[in-house]
Formats: C-alpha cells, structure tokens, sequence
C-alpha cells in the first residue's frame, strides 16, 4: 500500500525522510527496529566527540532515504538497467541491514566472534515482528531481504545499493558522523553523488563526469578514518569495554559468584544467546550492569567498569618501533602492582583494523569497487583514472599504540624502571 | 592555573569549546559530570525527533562556553560594571548549573517534587568529587557556586549570566536542541547577540542597536516552543513515563513484589534519595528497569513499560471544548477492558507548562526581563518597544489534549459508545 | 519538449536548479534573459553589506526554481484544484517577472516614474529574442505570460503562483538576499513550507498545521525589512543616486554641454525609452557614465559621482520630531557653501516605502493574503489565528532620518549654527 | 590609533570581518580599494557559475581578516618566534595585496603581460589615497608594503602569512569561492587550520597534529581546480575575451577608426597605461565598451562583443590527441565563412595554466612549501609524510581542448567535411 500523502521524519542530516509505503512505515514500528534507537551509531566515540551520540536508529532510516532517493532517480529516468520490480525489497534490506546491532557491537563482536550481518538475518528470519510484517509481502520476503543483506541475492545491483564502496550505507554514515561529532572533513556532496550514478549491466556505476564528486567522497572516508573512527581515545574506550567482558567472561568461567548477573548476561559470556534474548541486550542494559559491577568485590573488574563509567581511561603512547623487553618489564610492574596486565595493558595495532577507505579490486576483497562509465560506454575502475584515489587505496601502515593506566604508575613513580619511563616517553 | 595552550573539546555547534583553566578542566572530569552524557537534554523528544538525542553532558559544556565568550568580550572591552574578579565563578556555575539533573527530569520531577536546581546544590555541596575540586579555590568557594545556581548570590549580574531571560543557558539549549532536533527555527545569530549584550550597573543589558537580534532570539524559542517542546507526541511519551512511575509508586505501596527492583529504585519511589543514590540513577538505570518490567506480572506496569520502549504511544485529541460526560464514558470504558483510567488517560493543559517565551516582568515573575540600553544610557524594558515581543510575552492558553489508548478501542470497536466515539473525532 | 535527462544549474542557494524543458532552457539563454547578470538584485545594498553583488539573473532562475518545486509536489500529489494545463505558462512568468528591471530599479523607478513589471510586459510583447522563443508554444502565448505578470490573467491561481504574500519570487528573495548578506535572519524554512502549500478554490493555501512555519518566514521577512532593506546607509547610497539622476535631468533641461552623453541617456533623461534603448542600459553603463562625470566641469554633478562610486556617502541622523527651522538654517547653510540643498540634503520618511511585510486583506490592498485551510477545510486568513503575524502587519511609523554631507561641515565647523548642530546631534 | 570599540563588515563567509585599526579602516574607505568593488574575484566564472558573481573587494577583507586572526593567535599565545612589531606591516599587505587587480586580470595580463602584484606595488608607491593614508604611519612604510607584496621583504615570515602555500589568500579565496558557486567542494576547516599554524624559524609552520587538516586544504583546493577553475565553460568565456582584445589591438594597430573608444583605452591598448588611467578602468567600463561596440562596423569585433554580453559562447572538444590537419581544415574553413580563425579557433592546454595545487619546493619554484613541525621541533615538508598530498602534488597534464564557434558551423552544415566532423565529434 502506498500512501495518499507521504509520511515524514524530521532529519537533521537529510531534513526530511520520506516514508510512502505502509510496510516500511510498520518495519519502523516493530520494537526490534525501535530497539535501535538505545544502540549507538559509533559505539564509544562519544568519550571523544561528545556530540556523537546518535543511534543505529537515526542512521538506518537515513540509509533508507538515501536508498529512497537512488531508486526514485532511476525511476524518474526510466533506466532500462534498473530491474523497478526489486523497489520494495531494496528499501527494506536498506532499512533492516543494521537490526541485529548490539550493544557496542564492534568491542563485543570482537570478543565473542558475532558478526551483526548475522544477527540481522537471524532477527529477519526469526520470530519476531520485522518477519511477520515481511511475510505480509509474500511468505518468502523475509528470506530474500535476508539474502539482501548478507550478499547472496541473485541480483547483485541489489546488493550493490546496500554493500558496496559507494552504498547507502557509507554515504549516511560518513555525512551523519561528521554532523554528530561536528568534524566537517566528512562532508561531501550527496546532491552530485546521486546525479552521477546510474545503473549499469548489473552494477550501480558513476558517469565519468563525476570521477571528482567521488575523490571528494573518498578523501572524506580517508578524513573521517583517521580524524574519527581511530582515533586513539575512542581506541582507549573500546579497549577497557573489551577488558571488561574478558574479565567478565573469565570470572564466569571461574565459577565467581557476581554480586549483580542478569539474564541474558549469562548466554551473552557463554555466546549461546537466542534471539528473543540478543534483542533484550541494548546499550541501557551494558550500562547499567557496568554500573552495578563498580560494586563488585573483585577489584579489576570494579576498577574497570568505574574507569568506563567515569571515563578515566587508559593514556596511550605511540611507539616507532616496540622494545618488547620493556613492554615486558611494564607489564610485571602492573601484575606487581595489583594490575593484572592481562586487563591493564593493550597494544594496538591500526592496521589490525577493517581499514578499507578504498580497495580497488582483486581476487581476495568482497566487496564492489567502484565503476566510472566513460562516454563510450565502457566501464573503468577508478583507481586507475585517479591518483588520488589510488593514494588512499588499499592497505595502509598506522603506528602501533600502547595503552595502559597513566594514572596508577603516577602513584607509584619510584617502582618505574628507566627502561618502562623510556617506552612511555616520560 | 591558568594553561598555557588551551583544550578544546569539538562541538557541533560551537565548532569548538575551549578550556583554559585547570579547575574547569578537573570540574569536567569529576565522575559527577561524566554522569550527564547518560542523561538526555531533551528527555523523552528523541521519540519524536530522532535525532535530540543529546546529552546535558554536551549541553553543560555549550552553557559553560558561552559565558566564557560573554566575559571574554567584557574583558576585552574593559568594562567598568563587569566585576572581573568574578571570572572563575561565573564560569563554574555555568558549567554546573544541570549538574542536579535526574534521568527524564521533567517528567520524574513532577512525580516525585523534586528540583534539579535543588540537587546541583546538594551535589555541590556533599561529598562529592565536584566539591573536592572546588575547595581547592577557597573553603567557601562551593557554597558560591550553589548560590549562583539558586539565584542567592550577592551579585545579581553573575546570577543573570547563567539565569535570566537571555542566558547562556537558554542560548545554548535553544541552538543545541534546533541543531539536533533538525528543527531550524530554533537557530539566531549569537555572534549578534554576543556583540551587543553589555554588563551595565548589575546587569546584563543590550545595546539598542541589537533589539532585532534580540527579537530574533525570541521568535526563534517562540518557535521551538511549539514545534518541539510542546510536541504532542513528546507529551505522550512523557505521560506514559509518569505513568509507569505512578504505578510503580502505588505498587510498591501496596506491598507488590517485584519481579526486579534494584536499589535505589526504593527510595526514589519513597523519596528519600541521598547525593550518592541520587548519582546512581541514570537513564540506562530507568530504561533497563523498564525492560525487566515488561516481564512483571502486574499487566498495567507491563504493558507501560512495553509501550514505552516499543513507542507505542497513546494516541491524542486536540478539544475545543472539554466534554467531562464523553471523558467518564471513555474512562469506564477503559476501566471496563481492564486498562485501569488512572493511568491510561491523561487530559493535558498546554497552560500547565512553564510556557516562559517572554516574561515582561512584574512583582510576580521570577526572572529578570530583558533591558535595552538606549543611546542616552536609559534601560527600557524590550516588550515597550518592541510589538513583535509583545506578541509572544506573558502566557498563552493552548488547547487541551485528551491522550488515551487508541490501539485498544480499535480492539473494542464494538464497546465504543457513540458520545465516546464523538469525544475522540472517530 | 522536455529533456530525456534534465540540465542543471549549480546554485548556492537551491544546491541546483533544474531545467527540463527546452522552452525555459531557450528562454534563458535570450539576451534580455543574460541581460539580468549585469543587475544587481539589491541595487546598492552592496555598500552597506559586500556580500550583495548576485545579481537578477540568479534571483530569476530561484523564483522559476521554486515554482517548478511547488508544480511538481501538486503534480504528485495530483490536486484536482491544480489546473495542470498552466505548467508552462506559470514557470514562464516566474522566470521572466524581473525581466523589466532596470539598472538600480528602485531608484531610478522613482525619479523617472516607470516600472519594472511594465518593461517586463514591453519586453515580453515586444521584438525581442524573449517574444520570438515564447511565440514558439502559440501565438497568444507571450501575452497569457504578460498577463500572469501584470495580473491580470484569468485564473488567479497562476498569477498566486508568482504573485501573492507566499510567492515564489519573495520566498527566493528573502533566501538568496540572507545567504549574500550574511544576514542569516532571513532564513527559513523553505522545504516545511513546500510541504504545506496546498492549490485550494483558485488559490494557493497553507495547511493549518503549516501556521508556524508561514509565522517564521514572515518574522524572518520583519527582519530582513529592519536589517537589511531599510539599513540607513543603503538609504543613503539610493539618495546619492536618485540626486545624481536629477542633477543630470536638470542640467539636461538646462541645455548643459556634458563632457560624456551616451545615447540612450538622452531618452532615459526624457523618459521616451524604446524596448531596444532600455535593453542597452545595465549598471555597467550606469557605472561608466557616473565614472566619466566624475570628470565634468558642473562641480555638483561631478561631486555626487565622486560620492557614489567612492562611497564617500551622506551621513545620516535619526530625528523624533522634525525641527523645520533648524533642517531649514542647515540647508541655508549648505546652499551658501556651494552645496545647492536641492540635491545634498534629503528627509527620509520609512512609511513612504513599500513596507508589507504582511498585509491582512481589505478594500485597498492588492495582494492576495495568505490562508490557512483547517481540518475541517475552511479557509481562515492567518492574521486572525496568529497574535505574532498580527503583530507585524499593517502599516508600520519608521522613524524620519535626515542625510547630509557631514564631511562638508566638517570643514566648514565654523560656519555651523548652535540650532543645526542640536539637529545634528552634534 | 586603536578603535575602543572595534567596527565590523557583515560577511557571508566570516560571519563578521574586525577592524582594530584607524589605519585600516582609512584604508578601506580609499578611492582605490573601494574600485575592487567593481572587479570581480573569478573573472568570467559568473557565466558558469552563476553565483560567483562576488567582488575582489570582499576576498581582500577576507584575506585581511583571516591574517589578524592568525597574528591574534600569535599574540594571544606570545610566541617568540612571531616579531610582533610586524602586526600593522602584515595587515596591510593583506588588505591591499589585490588593490592592483584590473577588470577581468587574468584575460588582460595574458594579453598585455601587465602583472597585478606590479600594479599593486604601483598603486601603493605612487599619488594615490592608499599611499598617503600608508604614509602617515612612516615615510617608508608604503615601501614596505610593498616589499611584502612583492616578497622583497627582509622578514620572510611576514611575507610568507600572505603569500605562501597556505597564506590567507588562499584560504579565503578557496573559502569564498567555494561559498559564491555553491561548490562546496571547497571547504575545509579553518578553524582548525588557524588552531595548528605556528610561527617558527621565519617560517609559518604546522603542528604535526594538524597535517589532516591540511591535506583537506588541499584536497579541497584540488577539487577546485577541476570544478571551477579549469571549467571549460569560463576557459571559453575567457577566450572569447582575449579574442576580443587581440582583435581590438589589431584594428587599433591598422588605424582603424572606432565607433566608440574611450580613453584610457588607447593606453591601454598600446600598453602605455599611468596608474591614474589605470585606476579608471574596472568592469563596468570593460562591458561598457563591449555593449557600445556590438555596434562598430568591424563584423569579428561586433561579434565577438555580442557572443561575450548574450553569452553564445564557443563550444570546446576533448581532444585525446591533436590531429593537426584536420585542425587546419576547420581553420581554413572558418575562414572561408568569414569567421578569421585567428579569432574563432582557440587550442588550450590546462597544462599551461599555474596550476599549482602544492609544490613541494626545490630549486626552481617560488613558493614557500608547507612544513610540519613534529613533537620533537623537526621541520619536516609535507609531502614527505602525506601520500595523498604527494599524489597531488606537481604538474598534472590536463587534456587539450578545443573551442570553436559550434553556432556558425552548424549553419553551414554542408561545409563540413568529414575530417572536420571527425575532430568535432559530430
């Protein structure tokens, strides 16, 4: 059913956004979706940005207006490539590709081995109200917005608009992050992206006309990695959250009676959660047991929850080359001084990282680059027309950072060794 | 200890908040201040507008800004009637003013009768870390600061910084909310504003060459008023808040056992909570409490609670006229399919509100009303001269609002006597 | 013909604008239609804000821009009381309505009595690259347009369109003359408005849920009047120039031998323009003229040029009340210091401008006022529903102000009476 | 003299431009700097952007502004390595290193090879308004004015804040065009830029901390580049201008009698321009000339003036590579049809432009590169450690283009032969 009159959401980034269909209008309803709304886009980047506390919520209906407009452009122009029968379903896995997002999902996902997409599918699938609106479509729906979002949809223009180097999704994320954190360099302009784009043979591609429009982009991806999303505070912030559900995880094990353990905590350390229970976890229930758990008798795991509460977290340095004697030797005076180091000391390394500004292709990345359409109607991928954009692709080395209680060594500055002041350039 | 290269943090919509003294830097972060980024600005809006989903965190630091451009400008400028020495004050109880502030405050305050302003106090006068970092300036040193706050200082300029009807407060709240919200006529020129206001014989006045910017600012939080603070749909979802809380309250004082119910859930509802329960209670505190309550077997605090996290809101009903027949009718019915009246109908009064666009002054009001200073160094109070202020002063009677479950009498449809049926335009 | 893919216009304003049809594309690219970039849009506000040089041309192609956008929302939205059929006619006339301006029309409208919606009407229905284009659709096309322009035409819907309280052409203006200000109070919320407009009965109406927004753009209009088109020291420069143009109309009269006297001078002094002479005038040769009368021999003549294009402009004071004797000793004064009083001393009365920023309706008003359309689809004309709109409509008592050469008495201090110098305030 | 209350200009881009000084503000008020009014800062790029209609008068504010506010980080912080003696000296350069810009400079200095820097330091050396109010402050400070201008100065520091590789020239022009075509491509954050430079050795240095902010600069300066500066749109427009001079020479040079021919324009003509006449001509007196000479006899002279105010500009050709023969034939052709190609044909070589998005020094170039200072006080050139600013930097080989009168060939379809057509892609 398509509305008489259009529903609209005020958006700061978009102004408006534009809801004309009811299923849409009742995804949005569903409490798993509503659920979003108490899961942070950027995790724990507010430490840092303090504007940066917007939700999963906000960004996935703006990953939808953005797939609203693509569409509506290529309908307007009546492109031939563009299948309009897959309209409803592009809309829906656009809005539905973060739904299974947890709580600080990058730290968790990392020490429990889920992945979101996964989740996503799970929750499309599963018993829940976003499947049942889908299966008013037709009883197959589900699995197809599902197939959507995990890449196996046989149309891969489909899959093109939700994942690839030049999707909905980055572009929501990368103009919503710099308005939140109010880093401008992610700024670019939108208004020319969808101008420029077109369907092509199966792929969204980019009228050679707007090769710049994208550079633009890209070195705004390139800005935002380095200015925002690795940035060591936010770094530092992670890590503790990370320190204290492995912490968590090996007091379970251990068999520690928690002064405070609420359901699903349990299947959370176990990694045996359900459905219905994942969707109960949000970041409110994260907090507050964080919270709770200042009150603990063991000590780590009270001195950690406080520094993330109270956001004294670890300094950082940042090391041209490690000297692993004296990281040893840090570690030991920590262990001495009741810091276990297991939980006090990190090494990072950026490269570690998901960092893909840009891959232009090969045998081994999954995901599509990007296609200019040249005149002749021949397809190029850019990296080989731009140089600029060939100076932000592929791997790139960031230094290593080593993290650790700055505060706690202040207190004992007798115990450092000359080797330990050297390493922390103190 | 002044720095010698100032701190920033980056703002969205100051672009940058600079910190150039030690004691605002530890203020900052005391685990006291740390606690508002888990406290919304705007409580309940974000179910409105998706994207007012900052915190006071980020609000205070804004607050604590503009005061320091104000003085800065006043320092430069030399002025005689600013009491330079009053610097370091004004700024903390800038930065301060909303330390106090409890998880969904507007709504929780009129349930349980607390202040927040009262709890600044509290907070900066117990023992607490904020206090710590103040006594370093002077022993009595905190006790100014909470005079500043509760309008009890001996100097009425340093209280008309932070409290008056063109505050540092207001300016940076309305900016904020209009920012975030997406709501752009919430914005004015501050640059203006910050030009023209003058410390002139004990209080802050404007220059008459900036009354349209003045009225300016006025129109723009005439504005917000109704499009945002006003929302009905806010005031849904706030009614419902207190409504779970209301059930709460009666529960617990009937003996109900509660399935979870975590200290100090006892003494809010009890009112008496200490500085040190007080900081406890965060919104990820309430939102998780509300989560384990949508599993209590008391169905009423149940189904508030599912309709709270799930938005699914009660529906509303602009009257012109109150029909008190039609509204018993629609309450027995209520009562009838089990949704006791008491907490599933609300008759909401705009005029209720502290609907403070303007306030001319008078014997009665509160708040100091705006001066302009004229070229002859006269003060003329703004709503004289200016018809456009004169427009939105004093209060306005909006037009009552009967919220009720609107879901529920679809599911009874049968039941809906044709006078109820009137009263709700259906 | 409509293009296959649309042409687009960079604007800083509308972020582009969007021609699709080969009419308007041809429409724009006559030399009457280029003419415009050589006028200013805000004749000589530039003097007071350095940011107002955008000229005719791309106010022209917003006001088309915004008509096109309220067009296509009543086309998709297929409105029975949008008469579809005057699509065209109705982007035709908005992009044309300035095409009669003349170099700093205001000024030069009032010494020499014509108006620039004439000129448009002449130029339109005259031999002109404009008249061969629109004649392409019908023969009687250049007049429908021509009526659309001066009113007259029969469906009053189109002529509301472009002409009325809500028009495209102010809603361009207040926008575009804000962003080259800088003057941001002239902002609004343009896509809000978009969104409310409604064809209803032969007029363009606003939902009622729109009031607040219509109240914004109309206080942002109040703004815009006090800051920026009744700024005094634009006053001045318009005063310069209208002195200029009756100086060179009097010694025209005279018989005087000017050093430079380019056809069509010689018409516009005696008012007999053709089409083809008023083409050829633009604010280049306006400034061209002035530059090469800098150099005559008549000192006033040559003074007033100097005054203009050096911005050596008249100061000005504000009077309560007007001393007749004491502006009569100043103009003696300045007569017998060579200063002929005639053309160096002007009285300036606020009330003698066009000054509507809203205009309720009455017997005497000629633009439509702007309604409102209630639920219950009544029409409600806003000023009675909304205090704040009342507030600033009607006619408005400015203040006198009364412009001089205070340079010139500067160095005559002497010469200066007791009684001029109060009236100067000096 | 310092002001006690600083005056302010309103602008769009730096929301309010401060002058501090008496010596400033006399400088502005000048018949000279007052003529950038009448020159705009892009040129002919108003034909393709139509925004870009801004003047050089608010680009040398601007450049003044963002230097006081670099100098004013420079006191506030009192680094030792920033001569503060130098603070009016360095204002004064920026304020007035453009005053010797003409009407359309770059097409003019190509054909007259006349500098504008020269003309500036004429301007301020010679009988001029600037030069006297210069030389109340010393009777050598016009000379060192003029030093820095022409970067003779003996403190390269000073000269380096004006013209360097990231002076505030560029910042402001980058900034403000960017606003005025809407292309905001352009932007990037001063902010932060004006929060890392330092001063440091004679040198402007950068924070190491800062080096993403200036690879946006660049990146954003790149951008412009290919968006605006280069657009072959304002490339035709500006051939057409210098086709017209050239013609204009040549009819001069052959004793041609003109219908309308104003002086100084034989000066200018013949190159034998005295800073008085120079002063005279600005773009009013440019189009002036070209209006009246749409009339002269001289059919290429008339054309060409006609194609420049009606905007019928030559189309252009991608070329891959030059087939010189068929070049050749369209000459002889348009020869043929009376079009001399001398002035109807145009082959242009981006290359042969100053393209200099960053150079990062050596030998041969001019410019000061841009260093970062790192936390160990090194000076490292950025382009050592930034790969994207490597991959931008040097001489990038643009495609040639060719422009030629599209209009006339297509009137003569039949002419064309098949090589011609070929080369034309038609």
């Amino acid at each position: 059913m398509i509305f008489k009159e259009e529903k609209v959401f005020k958006d700061p980034v978009h102004k408006y956004i534009y809801v004309q269909d009811q299923l849409i209008w009742d995804l949005i309803n569903t409490k798993e979706f509503q659920r979003l709304r108490r899961i942070r886009q950027l995790g724990t980047s507010f430490f840092t940005f303090h504007g940066a506390e917007h939700s999963r919520f906000s960004h996935s209906l703006g990953v939808y207006e953005i797939t609203r407009k693509i569409i509506s452009g290529f309908e307007r122009a009546a492109y031939e490539d563009w299948p309009a029968s897959e309209r409803l379903l592009s809309l829906c896995a656009a809005l539905l590709h973060d739904v299974g997002h947890g709580p600080f999902s990058h730290s968790i996902e990392k020490v429990f081995k889920v992945m979101h997409e996964d989740w996503s599918c799970r929750i499309i699938l599963g018993d829940t109200e976003v499947n049942e609106v889908l299966r008013r479509v037709s009883p197959d729906f589900p699995q197809k917005v599902a197939n959507v979002i995990c890449k196996t949809y046989e149309k891969p223009i489909v899959v093109g608009l939700v994942s690839s180097q030049l999707d909905a999704d980055r572009m929501d994320y990368l103009l919503r992050d710099a308005f939140f954190t109010g880093v401008n360099y992610g700024t670019f302009d939108i208004d020319r992206i969808l101008r420029v784009v077109r369907p092509y043979q199966g792929k969204i591609v980019v009228k050679e006309s707007g090769m710049h429009a994208v550079e633009d982009y890209l070195t705004s991806r390139y800005q935002m990695y380095w200015q925002v999303y690795f940035h060591p505070v936010t770094r530092s912030s992670e890590i503790i959250l990370r320190k204290i559900f492995l912490r968590a995880r090996d007091l379970h094990q251990q068999g520690y009676s928690f002064g405070f353990f609420l359901h699903p905590l349990d299947d959370l350390l176990a990694n045996t959660l359900t459905v219905e229970d994942y969707l109960r976890l949000d970041e409110s229930f994260i907090q507050t047991t964080f919270m709770q758990w200042t009150m603990e008798k063991d000590p780590i795991l009270a001195d950690l929850c406080r520094r993330f509460l109270e956001r004294k977290l670890f300094k950082y340095v940042t090391l041209d080359q490690v000297d692993e004697e004296a990281v040893n030797e840090l570690k030991s005076l920590l262990d001495s001084l009741g810091a276990d180091s297991t939980y006090y000391v990190e090494m990072d390394f950026p490269t570690d990282q998901p960092y893909d500004v840009y891959q232009p292709g090969g045998s081994k990345e999954k995901t599509t680059p990007i296609y200019l359409l040249t005149e002749k109607q021949e397809l190029v991928e850019i990296s080989h027309v731009s140089e600029i954009v060939r100076s932000i692709s592929g791997v790139h080395k960031g230094k290593v950072q080593l993290f650790y209680p700055a505060d706690l060594l202040a207190k004992h500055r007798a115990a450092v060794t000359p080797s330990v002041a050297k390493l922390l350039g103190s």
